[in-house]
């Protein structure tokens, strides 16, 4: 019989301790023997819930508890859990997490002192909710050199973009709806302006070219820039914007990352991708593109990843899964501004300046678009050149297309 | 340093011997140790080829040898294969595979050995090619009750049905294409006629409800029967037409497979899955649905999923990977016929009779279409009763729709 522990009870937890009960017997199975939910960290009580007598206050009593194997930590943020993680496993126990945020910045230090102790520190849902992503990467495709990762990773900002294509909906209304639904976070800054996204790229970087990338030192774009009209003409050039994270090796010893939205062509496997779901694209010299789709967030599919590392931390309590990266050299870390793609120019501009800056464009409109902008495709171009080429004009959008 | 041997140097075989040796590195750095081939198994020989050396003709010197620690076994069929593999497996060796005929007809028999042994059998590379399948079902979908698996399973036909589709090319002459490519066989009957993707289907359905399924039990029908006419017909309904092998559960304790043609909404990721790649999604109580995409054939991803194993197979050395399945109990499989669905039906016969049969229908034409029959779409039926009610009509096209 394994003892978990699950600290912060609030939508994960609470999905962790639900899909634990529900599923109880085969997860036995899986595990090979039973799991059960010994205490549950809150800083409130929980009056009537069917598991109140769970509740504790103080961590040390989960610390100091030797029956205690696993602890999940599904609190977020880098404070308490950072902490509570760190003395878990000083204390002997495995942690599993959702924590993409604490994953994203000290996971390289957590995974560190898990080794030293001969115990796993495990995080599949940290990225893509219940999609199995970590673990793919990191044991399916081991006899490939990855050179390439990138996806829809957020699924407010995708319920937003798909919203707005599909329902005409505006920004703002599509983002209230969500939120609505239970999806959008009260201050949904992370998702909107790619925050949550560049963690999440940060770590499968981390993981497909084995050194660490530090999430503030990308690029991240979010989607606040994307008009109705950049919609209308993306369909036009028979695309959907989405917002993308993307990480690739650059070089020998170099790699890049970035997120921001970017014109996806509709015959592409990422175009159908839409409302709340996730979808990831590696990239490997073996295999070629290997794409994985599901449900990035919410309660139960959230807690399917995290309880299966439960289970794979009962069944290897004995035994590290490898799952690690090294610090960065310096010079590793690259500007994505380096990286060439086709581009999607809006600009209130002339027909004479675009034709100067870039001969011939395939330009795209439709019934009801401003009067005093073009819309065109670009060819190839680095963000350097792009950024001189369009320097004269009133640039209005300017995204990326993904070929 | 683990050495290995492989039988069959065919195009996965070779294929496993490229990878090994162009990233060799990668490879020693995730298995934790240097991985290298000792022999090759084989009934040629191969003059000039860079393995040359390492190639030999009797098993039993493979067998014998106490260096190696894993055979590869990518022969094919049930014959050799079989036995190969319970002589390795009795001889202390664990065996990976890409042989899904092997896999789906003796799986059970030989993981059973395995485990008496201590030892692994492995076959990630058996459905789905390099696509990582096998190993996210038995591992990161365990917090989870599968209940429903089906997707793409075959590339030869799923190239076919694209040409078709794409380029209005007919059904022989993509086929002959496709054998140019190299990816159809010069015999294509086991995927023409569904045969492979039952055996991936039955695999699948295996590992899902944890119970074994026959092949040769299953109803299987390949695309002979899918002619240009379907093609467009199902452009006018919205939809593709893609070969699916499909497994759920029924009840409590019964399940069924099946394989057939059908009709795919252009909304559905699947539709998007060309050419000859593979999709495969799995549905998860939890989780919901989860997709898994990429080449589900090809002499490098299919090496790409082999070497993997061998990877997993050194690292689990004395540590044996959870993956069975039971015997299925008396009445465990029912007939698919009793899966209700939507349907696809081109039949030449009279309005009336179609309104008396199914009231009001979706019909659908296009210019060119035969004007002797009808082609519509119909609400949800069991196949049992769909064919009481086109009893009297000649059918011509009769295929599931996927909702």
């Amino acid at each position: 019989m394994a003892k978990i522990a699950i600290c912060g009870y609030g939508v994960v937890g609470s999905g962790v301790a639900e899909v634990m009960a529900e599923n109880a017997d085969s997860i036995a199975r899986n595990a090979a023997e039973q799991v059960s939910v010994k205490y549950i960290l809150d800083r409130r009580d929980f009056p009537d819930d069917p598991y109140e007598d769970l509740i504790v206050h103080d961590f040390s009593q989960i610390e100091n508890d030797p029956e205690v194997s696993i602890v999940v930590e599904v609190m977020g943020g880098v404070g308490a859990a950072y902490e509570f993680t760190k003395r878990a496993l000083m204390a002997g126990k495995s942690v599993v997490t959702s924590n993409k945020e604490l994953v994203a910045a000290h996971g390289h230090e957590l995974i560190a002192i898990a080794k030293k102790k001969n115990l796993n520190y495990l995080f599949e849902a940290s990225v893509g909710g219940g999609i199995p992503i970590i673990r793919p990467i990191t044991q399916c495709l081991t006899a490939n050199k990855l050179d390439e990762v990138y996806g829809i990773l957020n699924g407010t900002t995708n319920y937003i973009l798909t919203e707005m294509r599909q329902n005409d909906a505006s920004f703002e209304d599509a983002l209230r709806q969500d939120q609505e639904n239970g999806f959008a976070e009260a201050d949904p800054t992370a998702d909107i302006d790619g925050i949550d996204a560049a963690r999440k790229i940060c770590i499968l970087s981390d993981l497909c070219f084995g050194k660490h990338m530090n999430p503030e030192d990308i690029k991240a774009e979010g989607i606040r820039g994307v008009t109705s009209a950049d919609v209308e003409y993306a369909k036009r050039l028979g695309c959907k914007i989405k917002l993308l994270g993307r990480g690739l090796r650059t070089g020998h010893e170099t790699a890049t990352a970035y997120v921001s939205p970017h014109l996806v062509s509709n015959s592409s496997l990422l175009s159908n991708v839409d409302g709340v779901m996730n979808g990831i694209v590696v990239h490997g010299n073996a295999l070629g593109d290997t794409m994985f789709y599901g449900a990035g967030a919410g309660k139960r599919p959230t807690a399917s990843a995290v309880v299966a590392d439960v289970i794979d931390a009962v069944k290897h309590t004995h035994a590290r899964k490898y799952l690690d990266w090294d610090d960065a050299p310096d010079g590793y870390f690259t500007d994505s501004a380096y990286v060439p793609s086709r581009w999607y120019v809006r600009a209130n501009t002339s027909l004479q300046q675009i034709g100067w800056a870039f001969g011939k464009v395939n330009f795209v409109t439709y019934t009801g678009a401003a009067e005093d902008e073009y819309a065109f495709a670009t060819e190839v171009y680095d963000e350097i050149s792009l950024r001189k080429l369009t320097g004269g004009m009133n640039l209005r959008s300017l995204f990326r297309i993904l070929d």
